[in-house]
């Protein structure tokens, strides 16, 4: 029910996706029953992999995350998490409200590490593909153990929705010598580094090797995730309108404008924000898809939602969270010692 | 002597500046004396507001800033900025070794206020000018009263170069609520809202409004800063690579790239990084040139360098300064209840 358009994107979208999915692939849909199923009525060959789970009500797109917890038990989304919890989906997928499908998903799945909230993933283009970059906006104050658990989660994340067997991580800094940027990223550097984590930890990278694809998975805190992917953001926008102003400035640059445009329009596309963003470190997989997706995007979704529940994804994040606590114990100094021995 | 192309770019670039400028502006010109009276000669009447000042020495490119410093004494840079310190020289341009120059000028300048070194500003493009933004890279540990700081020497920088009389200033934070951000950000937001200091303070801004524009200066820490710029830096290349690939892509496109191309270029141009860096918090003005530097650029740093000595910049940040301690030591609890009242 959720997003800009409610059923009207997301039946035609659950169809499509049947469509491309294995046949043993299984849809819930939560939402008012008479509207779901009149929408299903014309596609009967999909209908026959979903089923209708009736709710009352819906969580408002301007809802805030309290209020949504107060009376969000009934609703769409409430009723779509829950059965995550209850072994019944393996997967929840909405384009509904962030703020409240995040508090949801914390209070009924709660989190499997030890963070404030889920961390926000995006994935970024680049020439060899994608970026994926974590986190994005939800956990502010960073101590080296949550950035060492971004890393194990967004390279578990990378691998299962990428198709990426190996892919490699890299540790967001103002420069890439051993002594910079703050204590927290020093540290958590030093726990990479030391290998009792299994990950290809590349070591630190900067704010431009997001884009340039330097490696797959690129960790930083809440904090600055957020500015780096919203100035990013800001930065596109702002590019495309002075290409639109430039284009339209005189009469060959109309032209020429006119000519290139489907180009255009390719690179466009390949530019738009994907609409996909798990949440990472719940017990379940829950992603939201943004509020203005096409049937195309929530299609993708879903399929992206199916490969996280096939993968190994959780599996794997467990096998190397059990090996954090161990890798945090080792005392600075002796390490240091070690790692000046290897050089 | 600096920079990629030394005094073949700084002497034209030097007799560029003086024809533009008012004539009682002189120039000091640090460096190899028969190199820079050869180069000199063609411009006689430029050379009568030009002193060459014989250096035996050059600082390398490549010099780690503690290298620098051991050898710098009697090198161009290092005279440079000695002529401000005895009060030869209202400014120094150079478009030599970053880190040098940085380490030089903290050495001999000494800081002006509380700072480990300089905070370095950038200037980014905005639909409706340019956004002054700092610190984006230098220093990486910010507390409260370092990011006010901040924002008093960007705002006095915006109006000396820009010519804004009351500059706007923003705090960049993940979202305009009171209660965002970590709290290095949040007592700066309260010490900057309480109005001791005087700045034309909007609040909160988040990533996409450095290139919005939405405010003349944005502030930050210099981690948070420096990753910012080079994502956004990262954003603008992949784009610039990827729409140079999309024009090229068929016959029709190549055609219409063709015939766009001077609207391109001027695109281009405008999204090109500004040449200039000012170092803020040093007692005198020293502006770094990249090392690139075309003559047009380094003629534009001589030309800021102008604009800032011939302000009130230095006036107008000791002015603030001195209000800080009083603007810091407002307990929070207090202040939080006067604001209460104020709404």
């Amino acid at each position: 029910m959720g997003g800009d358009h409610g059923p009207s994107v997301v039946v035609p979208a659950v169809v499509r996706a049947l469509g491309e999915l294995p046949g043993d692939v299984r849809i819930l849909l939560h939402g008012d029953e008479p509207t779901l199923t009149a929408a299903l009525a014309k596609h009967a060959e999909a209908a026959r992999r979903i089923e209708v789970r009736h709710a009352e009500r819906v969580i408002g797109m301007d809802e805030k995350p309290a209020q949504a917890l107060r009376r969000g038990k009934g609703t769409s989304m409430w009723s779509a998490v829950e059965a995550i919890r209850e072994g019944q989906a393996q997967a929840a997928v909405s384009a509904g409200n962030t703020g409240a499908l995040m508090a949801i998903s914390k209070l009924i799945l709660r989190m499997a590490v030890d963070m404030e909230r889920p961390a926000l993933v995006t994935s970024m283009p680049t020439p060899r593909g994608v970026t994926t970059f974590l986190d994005v906006g939800a956990n502010i104050d960073c101590d080296a153990a949550r950035l060492v658990e971004f890393a194990i989660m967004g390279e578990a994340f990378h691998r299962a929705a990428h198709g990426v067997p190996r892919p490699t991580v890299g540790l967001l800094n103002v420069g890439s010598e051993e002594m910079k940027g703050h204590e927290e990223v020093r540290e958590a550097n030093r726990v990479l580094r030391e290998g009792k984590i299994d990950l290809d930890y590349k070591g630190f990278v900067e704010g431009d090797d997001i884009t340039r694809g330097a490696v797959d998975v690129v960790v930083t805190d809440g904090f600055t995730g957020n500015v780096a992917l919203k100035s990013m953001e800001g930065a596109l926008r702002f590019i495309t309108s002075e290409l639109r102003g430039a284009l339209t400035g005189g009469v060959l640059a109309r032209l020429g404008a006119l000519m290139a445009r489907p180009a255009l329009l390719k690179f466009r596309q390949r530019l738009s924000p994907p609409p996909t963003a798990p949440f990472l470190g719940l017990n379940g997989i829950v992603l939201k898809c943004h509020g203005g997706a096409t049937e195309r995007d929530f299609a993708m979704s879903i399929r992206v939602a199916v490969d996280l529940a096939r993968s190994n994804f959780t599996a794997e994040i467990e096998r190397n969270m059990r090996r954090l606590p161990d890798a945090l114990a080792e005392p600075a100094a002796e390490a240091e010692v070690a790692q000046g021995a290897h050089e």
